[in-house]
C-alpha cells in the first residue's frame, strides 16, 4: 500500500460531489440555462439541491430555467440519485477498465454496504433496475400529461417527473408542484410508487428480486418492508384525522380526495418532497409530524436521506429492550450487534447536532420567520426532502449558505463527513471501569 | 419473599407522589389557602408544579395564595425536592423503626443510586447538608430583603426564595420573578449558588465533602463538576453574544448588568426556573438554546430534572468514540460500561418521545400559540424547569392536563415510570446475529 497522497474513500466521495457541484453551478449560470438573470448563489443552490436530490428551490424550475437548464438539473439528479459512485463504476466498466479494491471501497461507501464483495454486480443491477422502472413510469404518466399538454411536452413532463420522483428529488415543472392533481389516481399512484421504490433502498429491491419466498428475505429487507408499511399507514391516519376538518388543507375536498391527499402527504415527507396540497395551510401538529418523518427519512442505500428508517427502528427497539431489561436486541429472531446500536446512536446524535447547529444560526439570521417554518426548512434540507413552507427564495444570503451546507451534509451523511477528517484511534489501553449515574 | 400484593419500588414511589399530590390539591382548594376562588384544575396544577419542583404557575403565587397556601406550596417543594423517599427514611428513623431492604430499595430508586449500601447515611447527610445550606442562604438574602421589606416580611421572602431555589423549584413571590434584581450581586450569587448546589446532585456534594483531594473524587463527581462549569460558561457566552444588542432583553442595560443577566439566565434553565429578565423579549436563537439546556437538565440525584447532564455527556462521548472508531468509551481514564450507554440512549429516546407526543397534542389544542412558545412550555415542564413565555395561565383545560402529566413524568423520570409497568424479561434464548444497514 502506497502511503503518500492517498485519499480515503469518504474523501474521494466528497471530492467527486464537490467537483460535480462546481460544474453544475457553472452550467446553470450559462446564459443559455436561464430565461431571467440568476445570481451565482442561486445557481449554486440549485446545483446542490439537484445533486443532493433535495428539491428546495430558490427560483421556479419550470419558468426560470430553459430546457437546457432543466436538463442540467435532471442530469445532476440522476448523478446524485443513482449514486455518484455507482455512476463512476459504470463508467469504469464501460471503458473496459478493471475496478480496483479502492474503487470498490468507494462504491461501498456511497451505497453504505457492509459487505465489499459483489459490489459491482449490485451497481449493474441497480442501474438496470432504475432504468426499467423509470421507463414504465414515463409510459403511465404520459396517459395523463400527453392528452393534457400534447405529445412532446406531455412526454417531457412525464420524463422529468419520473426521474425526479424515482430519485426522490422533489423537483417539479409546475409552480405549485402537483397540487392540481390532488385527486388524480394515476399521478398519485405512479409518483408515490416511484418514491417508495427509490426510497426503500436498492439492496432491498435486489433482495426481493432474487428471493423466491419471503422467508429468504434478509433481515434488512424484512425490517424495511414492515417498517415502510407501518410508518406510511400511521402517517396517513395521523394526517387524515388531524386535517379532516381543516378548511385550509383537505377540509373542503370530497372524501376520496381527502384520502388521496393524506396518503400522498404521508409518503412524500420521508425524503420525496412532492406535494399535492398547499402545506402552509396545514395544522401545526401536522407540520411537526412531517418534520419528524423528514428527520427519519428513507432506507439505507436509497436515493433518499434522513437518519434512515432502520436507524430509527434500531434506536426505538434498543430503548424498548432496555426497559424490558433485555441484554440482547432481537428483531425477527435475529440478534442485532451492539456495534450497530452504537452506529445508530452516533448517526442520530450527530444529525441532531447538525440540525440544532443550523437552527441556532438561522433563528438568528432569519429574524422575521417563525421558528416552526425554519425548523421545517432545516430538517427538509437535512433529509434532502425539499418540502418547504415557502421561505426558500426569501432566505438571506447567509441563510441560503447554511441550507446549502445542510443539504450537502445531509446527502453525504454524518458518517462519510466525519470519517473523511478523522483517523481511527488504534490505541489499545485498557482502563478500569468507572461508575456514573445517568438519568 | 412474599409474592402477592407486593409493589415494586417504582410503583411505591409513584403511589407516594400521587397521594401527596391529592392531599396538596385538597389543601390548596381550602378557602383559607387562597384570596380569590381557584378551580380544582388550577389547585391540582399548582400541587403538581410544586411537588415536581417545576414552578410553572397558572395563578400568581404571591397574591392569589394566602400565607397558608404559600406554606402548603413550600411544604410540597421540600417534599418533592429533598426527595419524597428520603423524607420517608427520615420519618422511619425518627420513629425508631428499622428500615428494611424494601425501604432502602425505594430510597435508592428515588436517589437513583447504583449502590444500595449506605443509603441511609446518604439520606441523613443529604438532610443535614440541605438545612445548613438553606440556613446560610436565608441569612444572606435577608441583607437585601429585610432593609427593603421590613424584618418579618423580609425574612419570609428570604426563606421562601431560599427553599425554592435550593430545591430548584422556581416559585417566587413577585409577579415578575426576580426581574427587579437583574444587577443585584447578592441575589444573583446566592440564588444561582443555591440552584447549582441543589442541581449538581447530592452524591456529588457528599463526595466533595468526604474527599480530601480532587484525586479522590469519584468519576461521577469529576464529570459533573467539569460538565457544569463548561455548560454554564458556554451558555453564558451564547446568551451574552446573542442578546448583546437586543433592546428587548439586555441591550439597554449597562455592561455589568448585561453580564449578570447572561450569567443568571445561563445557570437557570437547566432546571431552576428563575428569571431576572423578561424572557419574551429574547431572540428566537436564545429561546431555542434555553430549550436545549432545559432538556439536558441538572445532575442525577439532584432536585432538578431533564435527561441529566451525565446522560447528555455520555451520549456525546459515545458518538465521538464511534466516529474515532474506538471500541471503548473512556472518560478521565475510566471505561464507561456499555450498559450505561444503553441506559443513556433509552433515557434520551423515551424523553424525546414524551416531549414529541405532548407537542403533537398541544400544537393541535393550543391553536393560537406559536410552536416555539409551546415547545418551550413542554420542555420546561419535562425538565421541571418552570420557565415560561407566558402561556401557562392561558392554556386550555386539555393543555393544562397534558402539562400536568409531563411535569409528573419529567420528575419521576422515564426509568421509574416504565419500570413500574414492566417486568424484566428473563427469557434466555440465543438468536443468530443479523445484518442491518443503518444510516
Ligand atoms: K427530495
Ligand atoms: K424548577
Amino acid at each position: 500500500m502506497k502511503k503518500k497522497r492517498s485519499f480515503s474513500p469518504p474523501q474521494l466521495l466528497i471530492g467527486l460531489f464537490g467537483v460535480s457541484i462546481l460544474i453544475g453551478t457553472f452550467l446553470l449560470k450559462l446564459p443559455i440555462a436561464h430565461t431571467t438573470s440568476i445570481s451565482w448563489l442561486d445557481a449554486l443552490f440549485t446545483a446542490v439541491s439537484a445533486i443532493t436530490v433535495t428539491g428546495l428551490v430558490v427560483v421556479d424550475t419550470g419558468t426560470v430555467y430553459t430546457l437546457f437548464g432543466q436538463f442540467v438539473i435532471l442530469g445532476l439528479i440522476q448523478l446524485g440519485g443513482l449514486g455518484i459512485m455507482t455512476f463512476a463504476v459504470l463508467i469504469f466498466l464501460m471503458l473496459g477498465r478493471k475496478i480496483g479494491y479502492r474503487g470498490r471501497l468507494i462504491v461501498q461507501q456511497s451505497l453504505n454496504q457492509n459487505d465489499a464483495g459483489g459490489i459491482i454486480r449490485l451497481a449493474i443491477r441497480l442501474a438496470v433496475f432504475s432504468f426499467i422502472i423509470q421507463f414504465f413510469a414515463i409510459g403511465l404518466l404520459s396517459t395523463v400529461w400527453v392528452p393534457e399538454l400534447g405529445l412532446w411536452k406531455g412526454l417531457y413532463f412525464s420524463l422529468f417527473h419520473a426521474v425526479s420522483a424515482f430519485n426522490n428529488a422533489g423537483f417539479g415543472l409546475l409552480p405549485d408542484n402537483l397540487v392540481a392533481y390532488v385527486g388524480n389516481p394515476i399521478i398519485n399512484l405512479v409518483i408515490s410508487g416511484l418514491l417508495i421504490l427509490g426510497g426503500i433502498g436498492f439492496t432491498v429491491l435486489v433482495d426481493m428480486w432474487r428471493s423466491k419466498t419471503i422467508r429468504q428475505w434478509s433481515l434488512h429487507t424484512k425490517i424495511m418492508i414492515v417498517g415502510t408499511i407501518v410508518i406510511n399507514a400511521v402517517a396517513m391516519l395521523f394526517i387524515f384525522f388531524t386535517e379532516w376538518k381543516n378548511p385550509n388543507s383537505i377540509g373542503t375536498l370530497p372524501l376520496k380526495d381527502k384520502l388521496w391527499a393524506s396518503y400522498f402527504q404521508a409518503v412524500s415527507p420521508r425524503t420525496a418532497g412532492f406535494n399535492t396540497i398547499d402545506l402552509t395551510g396545514l395544522d401545526d401538529a401536522t407540520i411537526f409530524f412531517m418534520i419528524v418523518l423528514m428527520f427519519i427519512g428513507a432506507g439505507s442505500a436509497s436515493t433518499g436521506g434522513g437518519i434512515k428508517l432502520t436507524t430509527f427502528i434500531i434506536i426505538l427497539l434498543a430503548t424498548l429492550a432496555f426497559f424490558r431489561s433485555k441484554h440482547e436486541l432481537t428483531i425477527f429472531n435475529r440478534e442485532i450487534r451492539q456495534e450497530l446500536i452504537f452506529k445508530s446512536l452516533a448517526i442520530a446524535m450527530s444529525s441532531v447536532l447538525l440540525v440544532v447547529g443550523a437552527l441556532f444560526i438561522l433563528t438568528h439570521t432569519e429574524h422575521d420567520v417563525n421558528f416552526l417554518t425554519i425548523l421545517f426548512e432545516v430538517v427538509s434540507a437535512f433529509g434532502t426532502v425539499g418540502l418547504s413552507l415557502g421561505i426558500t427564495a426569501k432566505l438571506t444570503v447567509f441563510g441560503k449558505i447554511v441550507i446549502i451546507i445542510v443539504m450537502f451534509a445531509g446527502k453525504l451523511g454524518p458518517l462519510t463527513l466525519v470519517f473523511s477528517i478523522t483517523r481511527p484511534d488504534k490505541r489499545k489501553i485498557k482502563f478500569p471501569k468507572g461508575d456514573v449515574l445517568a438519568g
